[in-house]
């Protein structure tokens, strides 16, 4: 796997990821024009990305159908630098027809068996993992056998 | 700081950063619809864009000047889940009125110091950094002291 970032002058670059591409700029007060998000947020995204896919792709095997499915990562970092992220939390926010026991069985897949970049975080601050089904906070997911 | 991931149909997602929007999406064969690139390769963006950014202000505060600047990333995926990289190579490819020392110097006060990224993945494994200045391969930078 591979990305190429052009610089396109400031402090943005063109991101281009198998032919699609974005734009990364920095906020004003760094020197940037603010054309694009930062780059460090698209941590959080690569990490929303692959456990949601992870989980999406279960529930639609499942049967499971929904009205609203979101994924937010939120991430503290620290003050000195180099400035890194203190710990992950990921939030699932769904609205549905969704069986609690078996949302938090793909979870718990996608945690402790498929997702690559929680995997790669974990090495680095805890990733933690919450989910809201239908406004009701779940209970921590069990490990999957 | 946080990222939302919105699920749009499928196994596509709107990615929302700091007001900024993008999609991703799975290949057809894991059942996408190839709407916008893989979330983990999201994580090789994030990397190179937050050690190009530390470059570029950097030179740019020496004056240097240059044509084409260009940061590309590597990694390697294992086979088995769940998938992560082995290893990331970082690759600088400029041309232009760039010293080398200076080139040399801003590489390692990124990667030893500024960039939170880099820090962050070599938790989980080796980051390496190459150079390339109109079209010859740099040594290695020394630590920054």
């Amino acid at each position: 796997m591979q990305t190429t970032l052009t610089h396109t002058g400031g402090m943005a670059f063109d991101v281009e990821i198998e032919g699609f591409h974005l734009t990364v700029d920095a906020a004003p007060e760094f020197g940037g024009n603010d054309l694009g998000p930062r780059p460090k947020p698209l941590m959080l995204a690569a990490l929303a990305g692959c456990t949601g896919m992870d989980v999406v792709s279960m529930l639609a095997k499942m049967r499971q159908t929904w009205t609203r499915f979101q994924v937010r990562v939120e991430a503290d970092l620290t003050a000195e630098h180099p400035k890194v992220f203190q710990d992950f939390t990921v939030i699932f926010e769904i609205d549905g027809e969704v069986d609690p026991g078996r949302l938090a069985r793909a979870i718990a897949l996608s945690r402790d068996r498929y997702c690559g970049v929680s995997a790669m975080y974990r090495a680095h601050a805890p990733v933690r993992i919450r989910a809201i089904l239908n406004g009701e906070e779940q209970p921590e997911p069990p490990p999957a056998s």
